[in-house]
């Protein structure tokens, strides 16, 4: 509950319409609605602006359903992550408006896209990879009108990488998705001069740690103008360059 | 060297004012600066939109006086992060441009500041977050006009943070930094609609392992929107948030 | 053994009602039932409160039935953790007293419960915590009447949590279970004047590392009045609590 | 702000005594006083049942004056840990009321103890982990009467633990203090009925890992009715039995 | 090839019996016996007074097949650990003299056994542990005739440990098997005044990562006349255990 | 592009040949050929001398299927790593020049080899360290003409590997393969004068921690000359003793 | 108290002579003499053959006077380990019996030594590891009489080790000390048929993590017939080697 | 001993000029110089090529003095690495041959170098790794002619890296020197075809986990061609870089 809604249950209050009791209840009435298993944060579109993502592994079939719908009633954009292929059907059957995408194992419903001219640039260093980065363009196609991908430019043959440069250039914001050494984010935070989000893949074996070690290697980079978020989190990475591309596009609108 | 610069060598050539050989050369020499000990990026403003960053530890005296030295020839910035406040006052003699922040272990020149409007939110858990938190604010401070502090907000006496609710509101980019469990940056990017940039610092004991605890807390956090730097980097944190602001200025601009 | 057994062995001694070798055998005679592959602990429910629990994991169906046929000879409680649902029917069918709890893998015996005031309160952070908050919460719940559950309440909205705030003020002892951060105890116990004991669960994915994210996150808790137990171990958590309000229910009639 | 206070404010609007621009203000304003680099929860001793407790790493001496200061002002108890001695003269010369506890490196000061009856008994392994435990017995001292010691009682020798026996029934809580490989909590609550704490220290070397062994050692226990804090906090552990005795006396005063 | 051996091929040489290449030839021909996948060290027996032990995974069928004939070429006992159950009969169907283990997954061949006096005693802490600890006790009584086991006497109910006492001090060697927290090998250790060979298994979950936590107890022990093998290693233990058997019998017989 | 490359270009523009757009297009042309999920690095074998190498994990059927026709357009070696049994017959049926080794777990074509003297040794442990070592091994053949194998020579009997001290003092280089606690390489690396390349394995079980025992233990091999890989990295060490074969071999032909 | 003495009292009260509340008080009294920061556990002689070891680290100056003492009292012998240099002095000075040895950290007083012949052999990888090997073999000497050392013996050089075999074979128990990779131990149990104590040290640098990478090392080793204690524990490692040498002692003078 | 030694011996056996007993002694007296705390392994250089390195740490000046002297009794070269600049003096006042090199911390003699052209080039990334890259430097440069430096070439800045690419084809082997995410030396492979060193260092804060990070970026480099030595290790990457190019020279002179 915002300033303004506080404000308007004490004129109502002083006005003498509301009594203090009901009063009472409403202020302490959160925008939460309650099904049991779940609690639905029907607030958060306006406060974060975007709703609810729905995380699918832990739980059952019947629960997301439940979610899904009472979402549906609240928003016309719906994002379910890490929802296998062979779960997806029940819920595709049941409400029209969703769609799935295999590859990036996601689930959205979203209304007629707005066009919208910041773009995302989305590279991954090797065709393994592409399940994560896929995820994360997903998540932030969902928001904002342009994102372009670029997979398999990995370092260990730089020309790859050093041929994307100009589109690379064109982005306002680039996600560098890396599995094994995750060198990649490093190398293109150093040419390029606006926001890099590095997400380490859980790619390649012994050392790799399943991801640990790419994790390291984004989180101490020599470069700087890079932040890094948790392993295979494809959905964290296209989430947060899509709330600066609507950052953008607010204070724009307001310049 | 860029498209355009390449395409001048070439039409050089083409006129007949340069030679294979002599342009061969130019193609292929970098914009650095041999120091013997260090190369200095000269491109790098330029190419990133920052200049050079010195990180102090591991660097002689005498390494560092000409390293500063060589960047004030190039550029009106100059920024050397964790320089311990006994080898200041050498630099600070020699360079009148110079000004030495103890708390954030900052040394730092930059020309008069035009105004600028987007805001960076600094919010730190506790009282001894604080030299971090200050490196983070200075260094985006060098770059955008507008930058906050509100410390000791951990969510230990959480109606502190929410007395800051509104200021927060107010900011484009919030830096959240905190020890121990790490929780504020979750709290803070569950309250907000920008982006959060999490920076775990070293503070704890035991178990904290050196701020590895706060690390993995940001790294798996429930809230969206929130991505994180390596530990105690608080001139990471300040670099990204100077980089979003910036990318809103320019975009700002164009439209 | 205790003082006052010892203290009858050497007055029927001393009233040469037993013999000095006879005496001997029954001082070191413990209160252990030998089943070759266990030893049971009869004397446990005198001696901490609470009968012997039985951890399903790497026993045989053989050695459960059989520890079970003996508990159930000497206590009216029976309480088998981590029990699979397929291995539950061949123990129900044998014993009648026995009721299975799925969704917390909890197998159990209890006679009628005598109305019991002091409350647990179990909290969840998220759907996907619930087995391990049954898990805890059906623990307590055999020893103590009243237990409560709020589940969903993570972190990432807090007005899920603060509209439950004055649930958990009643209660004597809360529960407070979470994967992934971690950082619903450490919110919980800041609001709150009664214990909070933490239970980190395996929710999660990447550097979450099966739960220790969560671990050191409430171990490094900047609220006070939190204590810790084991990766998933909602069991120990319940019993803990338990023993929290056997405590006060003692007390209260000495007093 | 608790119901109460909301409710009255309502009334005040109600009556018209208070306008609603006013009354916006006071639902806003927090319980918190600020200092700059600290935030004073001045709410918490209502709250949480205890005031701030002030963590002395990190603060410099001039922070932790200003701030022991002000807890004076609003409370008669406070409690200081972590103190290095050299930093105790300062602040005893500036205030009366505060005493300093060289081997728990803690400073407090305290109002007359009114009589109390629960007690919390600390038991520690070895000689080295002493400060650790005195560190939980003078935080546990501060909020209720009757904490007793029993100090190098480790399971090297049982029947040194074994004679303490009675002494511990008598307990209503035990803070079981242990390095190295940590198992005194686990056989200590083999045998007592009343909630453990574990505490484990950094004691040890090589594998022990700065108290890492001893912290797994007592969160795999075997026993039931343990709980535990992070190493050498022998703060939290203190903080927690006195949470509990508190608990017990304030139900007993209601029965 | 050992002193006398060498000594015998110089004698011929110097006898002019052997020629020098032949000598030479000689010497250098280790006792090992090739089979492309294996080199069987066929002295190891006279060497270490114990024949080549089998570890079984990792190897194909075939390959085990052929490394059993060659053993029972060359010597009577025969031992493979770790052979999963179903992987036994076809070994069995081709040697008669083999035996399968299923508890322990040992497959072995033995002479008869010459009576053989000094006792290992194997104490496991919980059922769960039972198959580590048969591991352990089935290798040493290969080698030795006494061996006593005492399953399930863990620290939780410290009196079933206790009323082994007597068993235990009888012992020559005592093995001890713990999980979880693993604190029973030290608290037999304190109990007794042979050398004790301590075993952390896998058993428990979470934070006892997979016997870390039990490997980690047991190395940082504070009693005294303890040393460890690998987790999960009851070969391990069982084969040391043998080696201080055979070498008291070796100096009784000398004495 | 090399050097040479670009300095025809510039001669065609100087010459008027090529016009500056041409040109400029040329000189950023990648090598690289593009399929949409891969980026085929058809420079790399005239660059760093071997063709690029596939990794199978993580691409599905059409992507290998896709890859390796490109590579085989434009090489007549190619060489496909990791790829499990059951995948191999679809490739082996559509491409005549491949071959598939059970074993390695490798796929590869290669035109006739022309005989070469400098030998790569690969020694091995254990029985199940030879699927790495072959990996090691078939990696290094299909660049260099003569790979000897040497397996079961671990260190817990010397004299097996001793027995091979003059096979291994003709090889230029050595390939040494071990897992748990990995000393061979060690020992290897103390009694020959080539250049050593270390594999650890994931052999092993308990405190192996697939593999990291083994590679710690070659990162702090006491000897000297001995250099180290990724666990279960047979490719990377069989290619880089091709690496150092071919420079020998072009070096002694310069000479 | 063991089963003669309880018996004794029994026949006491038989008899008469001792009421029943005295025999009481004398079952339960423990072989404890409690200094108020230490227990001495007096009776651990006669139970476990060697009297109570102190270590030095988190004990004061005045404690370890008042352990001291009270042992001299007890017991002909006192073993304290890891005690400083500059601590040594001032317990010599007070008691004449103490003798201090700087190389290994170890202070001791022992009775005339009774010729005793079965043998101890420490061997030791590198010259840094010497203060570890003699703190075992001090430790050994103390209570066996025949202790050898070989020190520098690795296995980068194996001859330096094969040429100490024919002393390796004489002993009874080989104590093998290594850093770094730990090779040596499992090379020497692959040479001899008599039990190796395997002593990791924290001797290394980078990836040897404090003697970690070398306690993997031998946790895993190939060889048979191995176990292991902490990091630097050359004192566990000399008590266990003369454990067994008393127990070859009791059982050769038994046969 | 080598084959040739063993033939001798047996020729003069067989020829009657020694008997067997002096046969025998020689036969077994190892290539070793017996200090007391060292073995001198003075066969060393004959069969690896390279005399004794002695690793200053944990040996006391005498010690150092000692085995210095013994080394120029019987080589002309000898390398001392981990020499404090404080320990220099003593060893340079004694011995005339020796040079100290500061930034290195190598003491060395060498005689007069032979010209040798297959060349070494040492790359690093940033100024602060300059230490362990001038250790593996001059170890390099101990045993061939021709080493190149490249400093500060981080992959933060890709051209000053490609500005070196000439230099670094024309090396035979590459050592890469790099802290932080260690990601030099995967590009460098990419861009050669000679074999590559990497050598992760200690530089770096926070999740560097000193060198942690930069080991396991270099473990896991999707590059190919490459291989790593322990963290700060630059004499064993120097080591290994001499090994390949005395290789080299050898072959080339067969040839």
């Amino acid at each position: 509950m915002n300033r303004e809604d506080i404000e308007k249950v004490l004129q109502e209050v002083a006005a003498g319409n509301v009594g203090v009791n009901d009063a009472l209840d409403r202020l302490q009435a959160a925008d939460v609605e309650d099904l049991g298993f779940a609690r639905l944060d029907t607030d958060r579109e306006r406060r974060t602006g975007i709703a609810e993502v729905i995380f699918a592994p832990g739980k059952t079939d019947e629960q997301l359903e439940a979610i899904v719908e009472r979402c549906l009633d609240h928003h016309a954009k719906v994002l379910v992550t890490r929802l296998d292929a062979d779960r997806a059907p029940a819920l595709l059957n049941r409400f029209d408006q969703l769609r799935y995408h295999a590859v990036g194992r996601i689930l959205e419903a979203r209304p007629e896209r707005e066009p919208w001219c910041p773009a995302v640039a989305v590279v991954s260093a090797g065709t393994s990879d592409i399940p994560v980065a896929e995820e994360a363009a997903l998540t932030a196609e969902l928001m904002v009108e342009n994102v372009e991908r670029a997979h398999d430019v990995g370092v260990a043959g730089l020309h790859r990488l050093l041929s994307q440069e100009r589109r690379l250039a064109r982005a306002d914001v680039i996600i560098a998705v890396a599995g094994m050494e995750g060198a990649l984010p490093s190398v293109v935070a150093g040419l390029v001069s606006v926001p890099v989000i590095a997400v380490p893949t859980s790619i390649g074996y012994g050392t790799a740690f399943g991801g640990v070690a790419a994790l390291l290697g984004m989180l101490n980079s020599c470069a700087s103008g890079l932040t890094v978020v948790n392993i295979d989190n494809g959905f964290g990475a296209g989430y947060m360059a899509a709330q600066i591309c609507r950052l953008v596009e607010r204070r724009s609108q307001q310049s």
